[in-house]
């Protein structure tokens, strides 16, 4: 019997850079499910996480600290992490040879970078200088939607307001929604009255995630939060037009899946039931849109799934060429992990990344 | 020493149908709270409730079932109940003299019946024949914001999402939440695998409201829900234009206040700094925009209290001449229970309420 090996020895060194985290940890369990060619599998983070081990494919792979010497000898290099190491580490990993598909927003408006979701835009791949980012959460499940509608009648203008989960803020973010809900849930009377002063002592924050609403973020230019204006920038720059993007985020607890409410201004008049068949013949979207048989878009309904789910599409009466339509789709995957994977795997199907080494047995994996 | 008298002799005969209800409750708190000239509380509820006592200035008030001559004998009568209470019983209360205020959607888009928000058309009370309509509670605080924008630069169309809270649901709803929400918290992986089968299996419902985001209600015409039908009609007869207004009404997990993100589209430019003079002036309204110190509308700020806030005011790059800001308001209070009274005060100011019989001693009370 032979020892089983990751995936042969035809397939790529692959570094997984911020693994401990939820789109790291996202991005190993897809790199199995979707039996990316890993030959070896390297995973990195920072020196406090290192020495950690997660599975993949039936071994342990221990996390080690990031440098450029050890992501210099990767093919590719999936970056999860932080701004921080995709500043430190990105281009020094390029101009080594490996391709990098990074989730950080550091480089997404490099002109240098493409920005892509390969359902959208795979053609911009063509130009890539090694370093390709992935969007933001919200951009990906946006530009998905918006996409189809643009190709088939053009957009003159959009308005979105989000829904966005605490994962989306990592884990951290999420652990501190849990404990809020649970001490908030020891006197649910304070949240009814608005006792501001109970609800601090409890959640040990005046503005807690549970059970409440927050269109706050760090603040950015022009009034927005930072994430509003990486939204903007990023729809224009995956579509490719120069369109009045007006978007509010907020974060609501829950804890995977974000939700996009859009409402777009057309070019020309659509039917509902046109757009419906629009989004339907668009690869990544599944319709969810019968209300009578109760279904619709829900963040719980789009968690662990692929597809970006549309549904709740309708005319504006009184204000035609214009749709309106609610979007979920799980921010960790389509979001951030899967749509890295999906641009590993465009980037293998164009023939842009090849084995430089091809170890006779992968010593990470 | 005299027997306290509840408001002396010089009050009204007060009714308050549905008193067991979130909204009756509050309604009771706020006669007393605001000291509305009561000389005598009735309180009605359905049989099922009848029975039950409530608190009111000291005293214990008896609930008894709701019936046609127990509510001829009142001055005023506010319905708090459902859609049943207000078709059966609003128009022969006002029939045998009383001024009814109805927090029901049944009556709202009658051409008889005027729909009231004080501090914006509370000029239309002058044509009452007996019965007011309450609006909405989205509806309510969407107009105490783009009133004083209409007045001063007027509107062309407006865009809306809500992040609504269970309590305008009822109490069900809000005891759904947090019974799906302790059992939720059992198992947090199922959430974020998006477990389907083991949420339905916690939660009792394949769709829960807790950590979840639903953009469903009764659905009504052209593809809207009942809500959204609602909230476009009730803006446009509240600020007397024909107003394209395109709604999408989702709730979440938040247990008291409503959120709106509001866009719209202005017939003249206005500067933020202009937008937020002009919020900061009207009665009714409390700016909440300072981000930098953390200061923006949330759900749990506006809960308790009585002003509708807004903030995160801004202007849309590329998009002028629009504005984009978020509304937060206690959807039982202004949405609500305080928009009654506040109309039951509106009408003694100007006469339309006086005391038909005025017994030497409040029975009720």
């Amino acid at each position: 019997m032979p020892t089983p090996e990751p995936a042969g020895r035809s397939g790529y060194t692959v570094a997984v850079v911020g693994a401990t985290g939820l789109v790291g940890g996202e991005m190993v369990r897809l790199l199995d499910a979707r039996r990316f060619p890993v030959a070896a599998l390297r995973l990195f983070a920072t020196a406090r996480s290192a020495g950690r081990t997660l599975p993949f494919r039936g071994r342990d792979v221990t996390v080690a600290e990031t440098s450029e010497a050890a992501l210099a000898a990767c093919d590719l290099v999936l970056f999860a992490g932080g701004d921080d190491a995709s500043r430190r580490f990105a281009w020094s990993a390029a101009a080594a040879g490996a391709v990098v598909v990074d989730n950080s927003s550091t480089w997404r408006q490099d002109p240098r970078v493409p920005l892509v979701v390969p359902e959208v835009n795979g053609h911009a791949l063509a130009r890539h200088q090694g370093v390709i980012a992935n969007p933001n959460c919200c951009a990906a499940a946006l530009v998905m939607a918006l996409a189809p509608l643009q190709r088939a009648v053009g957009l003159r203008r959009v308005v979105v307001s989000t829904y966005q989960s605490a994962s989306g803020g990592g884990a951290d973010t999420l652990r501190r929604l849990l404990d809020e809900t649970r001490a908030l849930l020891q006197d649910p009377d304070a949240l009814v009255r608005g006792d501001s002063e109970r609800i601090a002592a409890l959640a040990g924050d005046r503005d807690p995630l549970a059970f409440n609403v927050r269109p706050q973020w760090r603040w950015g230019p022009d009034g927005m939060t930072e994430e509003e204006a990486k939204v903007v920038a990023e729809t224009r720059k995956i579509l490719e037009v120069d369109l009045p993007v007006s978007v509010t985020t907020v974060r609501v607890p829950v804890l995977v899946g974000h939700t996009l409410v859009v409402h777009a201004d057309l070019a020309q008049p659509l039917t509902a039931e046109a757009a419906r068949r629009l989004f339907a013949a668009a690869p990544g979207v599944a319709v969810e849109d019968a209300p009578e048989e109760d279904r619709y878009p829900t963040p719980l309904r789009a968690a662990g799934r692929d597809p970006v789910l549309v549904g709740r599409i309708r005319r504006v009466p009184g204000d035609e060429p214009a749709l309106t339509f609610v979007v979920a789709s799980d921010n960790l995957r389509k979001g951030a992990a899967l749509n890295a994977i999906q641009i590993a795997e465009a980037l293998v199907a164009r023939g842009h990344l090849r084995p430089r080494s091809t170890p006779a047995r992968a010593p990470g994996a």
